[in-house]
């Protein structure tokens, strides 16, 4: 054990900095190297830059998946969102890269609000959650999935569906189990020690469902991975298959590269419902700059675009194109792009991305009933 | 600690011999005196002979709800059943006491099947629970229920209206509670230490359909009552009543006065399915006796109708005319009674009410929908 601080990632809890080589060996992932990229290009014919760029940077039985893609055995997405809050930046990463994988596999996606989790694991009454749930169904619809094939699950709604499944998930794993995964212990509550039942269930649902075997691709940011670890070996004992995943790594908050966006202790998140003045003023006031004290020092050194948290923010979310990405981070290297600059092109990336997102999320208010899974909206495009 | 071998009462074990005064004084309930008796026949008229002959013997809270009762705010029943095998005369014990209630105080029963709890705690599939959940079904039925005043919530089927309030129960409850009051271990599987949050979810289902409160009497067998021990804390949280509990003694095993019928270990119960030649035979070969080794001894010291599972049976279930039974204790005290006598008593007795239940139980199964709680359904009468 080294003498720095101790980085925790479980999907309560990320801190310190994040050593995602580490994370590859400790939750026993596979790292994206070129090869999958590869397998992954001969279906997509290009490359999402979250790929290209290592932002999705790790996975469990792609290869699997694939094969079985090729073989016209056609998967669905899972993912899912913890209604306790308002929807920032950190949350839209993973979705925007599901959305590009809806799109180009042409397949189906079941989505999952969690809204029993975080009832069980903060301090707010349901009612406060259900108000979350709804506001961040409006951000999810709002980033353009097809309704057709998007099935939204809320835990509490569709419990009929799902507890039925979760307790033959709880059944086959204990509470020591569930301590060495999440780090509880006995005086954590006893709904929060069966949750993670209930976050494995989605990845079978379609297969419950369809009353057969149809395989699931869930992109997740790497700290819910334990959920999917505890349960991978339970899968095939109730006849299913393991369900492969695509890991993301955390968009940074804008303190810094430690930790990640909204998590404890930070409170400067960017939220979709932020205006053009709060999105100006966040980053202005908090992003973390890699560049130097003055502006004579900055011309002369330059500035470090690693630790730069508007750069990353250009490099993981805003800025899809590799060549002006490339060129600001040359020019910020070099001490020719100032600190203040880039941050300028970035909340002007980031205000015109709002303005079509909050207009789409007004509309969304009258499409929640396409997206939330209900009987008769079972098959593509059938509704109640 | 003595010697004698250490008995254990919660849901998951019961064994040893019991004593009920201590499990009044270590669950905390009251024992059931004259002025509770009183109590209730003031509205009864009459006793029920479990309540006369102390079957039923403690309660919690009786006298704040026949106080309530008096104040024309009805209260509703709550009791259960664990499918996970087929219906033996301890389970009918608890039930043919809660008819009585409905009938004497004209009140509906919520009736709960835990095939969540069995398919958790039991190695069978849940299949093969659901087959349980259905034979058993029939014998509650059976008993002669008022379909209009009678819902059955089984667990798994009623999860989307049962899981939501579930967790608020769980949100309240640390696995330290559950380990202390079950003697769980780190080694439960997830649903069984979650599965206590769902029984205690009966006792308000009534108000939360209703939404208001409404006061809740659980008549059950005493083992049962660590699940509302551990609840009772959390209904006044949630803003509902405490519900009202009466508790039984265990029909003994038929081969002797240690634990209770169909508890683990004891393989001769004897079944609402059983044939007359069945339930002969069981008595006359297992029935633990308190009689003499010979018929000679017999006449002259006579039998001790206490430990004599054949005369308990007659106390607890089978012969309500207490002339009658103070009849058959003197003369089996006297020696004039034999072991075999009285066992041709008890078979009688048995034999002609299944008989009675059997024909019941198989028009049960029509009426099964009428049971069952649906949305239409609620209120009295209403059908979907």
């Amino acid at each position: 054990m080294s003498n720095k601080k101790a980085s925790k990632v479980t999907p309560y809890e990320v801190s310190g900095k994040i050593d995602y080589d580490k994370l590859v060996k400790d939750f026993g992932v596979r790292k994206i190297d070129d090869v999958a990229l590869n397998e992954i290009k001969k279906y997509t014919g290009d490359l999402h830059f979250m790929l290209r760029r290592g932002i999705f940077f790790a996975y469990r039985d792609l290869k699997w998946l694939l094969d079985k893609y090729s073989k016209k055995e056609k998967f669905f997405l899972y993912t899912g969102c913890g209604p306790s809050g308002p929807i920032h930046l950190g949350h839209l990463q993973t979705w925007i890269f599901t959305k590009w994988l809806q799109d180009k596999f042409d397949v189906e996606l079941w989505f999952q609000f969690t809204d029993d989790e975080k009832f069980l694991f903060k301090d707010k009454s349901m009612e406060e959650i259900s108000k979350w749930t709804y506001e961040n169904m409006l951000d999810v619809i709002a980033l353009g999935f097809d309704p057709k094939k998007t099935h939204f699950l809320i835990d509490t709604k569709h419990a009929g569906l799902m507890y039925p499944e979760a307790i033959k998930f709880a059944k086959k794993i204990t509470f020591s189990t569930i301590k060495a995964a999440f780090g509880f212990k006995d005086s954590n509550n006893i709904g929060s020690i069966f949750y993670t039942s209930m976050q494995a269930v989605p990845a079978v649902i379609p297969s419950v469902l369809a009353k057969k075997n149809i395989p699931c691709l869930i992109p997740l940011a790497i700290d819910q991975d334990p959920h999917f670890r505890v349960a991978r070996d339970v899968y095939p004992k109730l006849g299913y298959y393991k369900p492969a995943i695509l890991h993301g790594v955390f968009l940074p908050p804008l303190e810094g590269v430690e930790g990640k966006m909204g998590s404890t202790g930070q409170q400067t998140a960017i939220y979709t419902t932020d205006t053009p003045k709060e999105v100006e003023r966040k980053i202005k006031k908090y992003a973390f700059s890699g560049g130097q004290a003055t502006i004579e020092e900055h011309r002369e050194k330059g500035g470090n675009p690693d630790i730069d948290v508007s750069f990353l923010y250009l490099k993981y979310l805003f800025e899809e194109d590799d060549a002006k990405l490339a060129q600001l981070e040359a020019d910020y290297k070099s001490g020719k792009l100032l600190t203040g600059e880039l941050k300028q092109y970035l909340i002007d990336k980031i205000n015109k991305f709002l303005a079509k997102h909050q207009k789409a999320r007004e509309k969304a208010k009258k499409m929640i009933d396409k997206f939330v899974y209900s009987k008769g909206k079972k098959g593509k495009g059938k509704r109640k």
